[in-house]
């Protein structure tokens, strides 16, 4: 099986012009066949104030109204994932964003109001392998952005955290998966205070210890109960830590199952 | 050779939700494989006003500076494209998304400053055939919005005239094209105030006499020489008119060489 990288980037690499450059260059150097999977960071809610919508939470969580699902799907779809495209075309990595209405790439549903309504958010069904198997097998690199589509027309605001690990676990059937997800943080730290206090690996066994005295913190749990939920659906590797890892710097987090 | 439609529609489409929707469908029905190109209208000088961002004309041209073709590039690649693509595939129409940077799709150099800087202008220096044919031969109808690149990392405002014409071309090599300007006339008109003054059809002798009586316009005469252009160069057909000619609607001109 050929091997493919999937690599999640947060609003961190996404905010710094020095910071994506860089890694734009690590990840072209990359090996094999790769995806990039990036959100947006904090620009949907600064430009939220510039348009004068207002930015609803509720119990910490943003709310996806129909404006503020306009303003990702221009900064997502738009302004970000186009110049991420373009910048890699310049380094000759032939690339091409999707969003999840492109080519059907990532189907959804809207969420269910249960208590909370979350509004315009998408929780994933679907990826179509078929579609990333045609782009990859011809020398074309998917760049994804945070939105799905409920294929009745319409797009579904989606965490880019999911959409990679989703990714990577329905192409696990035809590639050898590795899964980045690089962050602002160099990786799981056993103290947030200590750049230096990263945890080497986690394993289930370690796992429970860590949460259980508090180490890792209520942020940190879904997306690593994301990581293992891959590594048991056929990823063969998950690693966490700051952008520099996909470039051989060692500092970061594996998840081992 | 596989018949190809390449259907452009301008801001009257775009910007009117009704119109839109029903030309969507009858672009989903049309037979053989399509691309279609659309522009963004007004929809972009609206949004410079609301980020009180200047928009700048010189002799009634508009100049795109760095803060505009952000605009451009959240609202062509971002906002009207996924929003097409999403409607597309609620109408089972397997369709994708395209900057000129996606698959590097559109290639341009940005206007040479002459006595207008013209700013982040692109034009075209070739359209990958490669890509158009990969996608359109598995089922993927591109959606291409008004946006080249230059190749160095840089998204270029380009007319989507243009880009429409530009493609058909390129094409005609691999395809039996037609190339469909969709407007808000009914085609090339005699009186502009009198929607049934369509204009039947234009050939080089009649359109000599129609711009020498001045009843062809200035707006109207680089989209005709377009048309003639993209005849010239191996495009088969070339129609101007309201979006409902690509649904047999017979009020329209035809172009003949």
């Amino acid at each position: 099986m050929d091997k493919l990288s999937v690599v999640k980037i947060g609003g961190n690499v996404i905010e710094d012009t020095e910071i994506l450059a860089s890694f734009l260059k690590d990840f072209t150097a990359l090996d094999g066949l790769k995806i990039l999977v990036h959100g947006g960071g904090k620009k949907a809610t600064e430009m939220a104030h510039q348009l004068d919508v207002p930015v609803q939470m509720i119990e910490g969580r943003r709310i996806t109204d129909a404006a503020n699902l306009e303003i990702i799907t221009m900064l997502y779809g738009g302004k970000i994932n186009k110049n991420i495209v373009a910048k890699l075309q310049a380094l000759n990595c032939n690339s091409i964003g999707l969003s999840g209405a492109d080519g059907n790439a990532i189907s959804a549903v809207k969420r269910p109001v249960d208590k909370i309504d979350y509004g315009f958010v998408g929780d994933i069904t679907a990826v179509n392998e078929k579609l990333f198997q045609l782009l990859l097998n011809n020398g074309l690199n998917p760049v994804c952005c945070a939105l799905s589509h409920d294929e009745k027309g319409q797009l579904l605001n989606t965490n880019a955290d999911t959409i990679a690990a989703s990714i990577a676990k329905a192409l696990s059937k035809h590639f050898e998966v590795s899964l980045w997800y690089c962050f602002e943080k160099n990786g799981v730290l056993r103290s947030i205070e200590d750049e230096q206090s990263v945890i080497e690996s986690i394993q289930p066994t370690n796992y429970a210890d860590l949460k259980s005295k508090g180490i890792i913190n209520a942020g940190m749990i879904p997306k690593i109960d994301n990581c293992f939920d891959a590594l048991s659906n056929g990823v063969k590797m998950v690693k966490i830590g700051s952008p520099k890892m996909i470039n051989g710097n060692d500092n970061h987090t594996t998840l081992i199952l």
